[in-house]
């Protein structure tokens, strides 16, 4: 007997961000699977089963869920955000892919999820208004040149940057280099965001400029998104906005 | 007396992808502001005053909302998908900008969404697994070698890349230029897929590659995803996905 497996986006922290077809999916599910701290977002619920991991490791936790879906469990892998930006829907179909040619059997579906971006967006006014890229700063599982060749690329063509894992203890230094590379086409009072734990009881977001952005503000659990040359930094019931004009014209910096 | 403005995201269009934020903030808005088949989507509640108008003129709308607002009134100006991307909430921060000065005064949030997207990428499997690139491909409000300069820049740097607005009956030319430019630095063999309507009624998704992609299967309410260099295509469940690798090499094509 088979069962499913369903890859699940919780949102960014906050419960009344998570979708009510995230919520009826874990509500369904026999077996829980993920990061320990994602897991706790979950409500209790009697008969299920829980199967914490550390924050590594995604395709063996990826192979876990597929075992326990195909011996016939109803499984939920549970994600923060969205499940398939930089999360855990691609480590699954990879598993699935190079994994036992009856996982090819089992009933996958991916539940979206409001991403970490969005979030801090929504929270921060509209930096995301206009044409922008997303990429992760870790080396981990690709060669730093690419990673510069990116920027490179995003910066010169005047996109708004989004980096996701953009410091680890593991990799201080990558930010600041990150920064410098965009900086090379950005002027310095493009507004810059930290975004920390957004929607989370311990939320911080901070807004500066390419000039001031100080990369050690960011660790693990931040997001940076990084403005174009139409992004601009507006006073608004009191606080900071900082959103991306519609319009845009070809610059050269 | 001033009131509040939320922009809010709907999700792609099934209600069981609507957060409950987005729902409550707007069950407790005396006054609807939007698109008409975006306002359509919002359950009736009685004594609420809902303005719709066409998808055009966002900054008209965002200026009736603020006045709407300031005149004491609870508003919701209600988006599909994210607001933030692509949608109401920079048109919104714009019209305060550039508007009256009381303006400044209005509470005004932001409730993210579950982007189109998102939604696309997750009915497909995980084809946002790795870096990369959010478009409009609409000119109206940039130069259209601006829109050739990003699709060269992401396209070169292999970033996965996701087309908004792909084409409208007034730009029916702009998708094929715009696939014929990514094809320069990508395979013929490149996952594209085209997605609509994604979890409403009349959902259609293709799966096609970059060579065999006819740009007349998009239309205004249709995104376009072509993959990077590490996207694949597998079957999986008796069905196609398409997935990104996290893994990512520097190639040059």
């Amino acid at each position: 007997m088979t069962g499913r497996l369903a890859i699940v986006g919780l949102g960014p922290g906050a419960s009344e961000l998570t979708t009510p077809l995230a919520t009826a999916t874990l509500a369904a599910a026999t077996d829980l699977v993920g990061y320990g701290p994602y897991l706790a977002r979950v409500p209790e619920k009697s008969g299920q089963i829980r199967h914490a991991s550390d924050n590594r490791e995604e395709l063996a936790r990826a192979n876990q869920a597929l075992a326990l879906a195909a011996s016939g469990r109803v499984v939920a892998v549970v994600s923060s955000g969205d499940p398939g930006v930089f999360a855990m829907a691609s480590a699954v179909f990879e598993a699935i892919e190079t994994g036992k040619p009856e996982w090819r059997d089992i009933d996958i579906s991916v539940v979206p999820g409001v991403s970490a971006m969005l979030a801090a967006a929504a929270r921060i006014g509209a930096p995301l208004g206009h044409d922008f890229c997303v990429m992760s700063l870790s080396d981990n599982l690709k060669p730093w040149d690419l990673v510069l060749k990116r920027l490179e690329a995003a910066a010169s063509a005047d996109f708004i940057i989004v980096l996701y894992n953009p410091a680890s203890k593991a990799r201080p230094w990558q930010l600041g280099q990150a920064l410098a590379r965009i900086g090379r086409h950005r002027a310095g009072t493009t507004p810059v965001i930290f975004a920390r734990a957004v929607s989370q009881p311990d939320e911080s977001i901070d807004i500066t400029t390419l000039a001031d952005a100080d990369p050690a503000r960011a660790d693990m659990r931040t997001l940076v998104i990084v403005g174009s040359s139409a992004t601009r930094r507006v006073e608004c019931g009191g606080r900071p906005v900082v959103y991306t004009l519609r319009h845009a014209e070809l610059v050269e910096l």
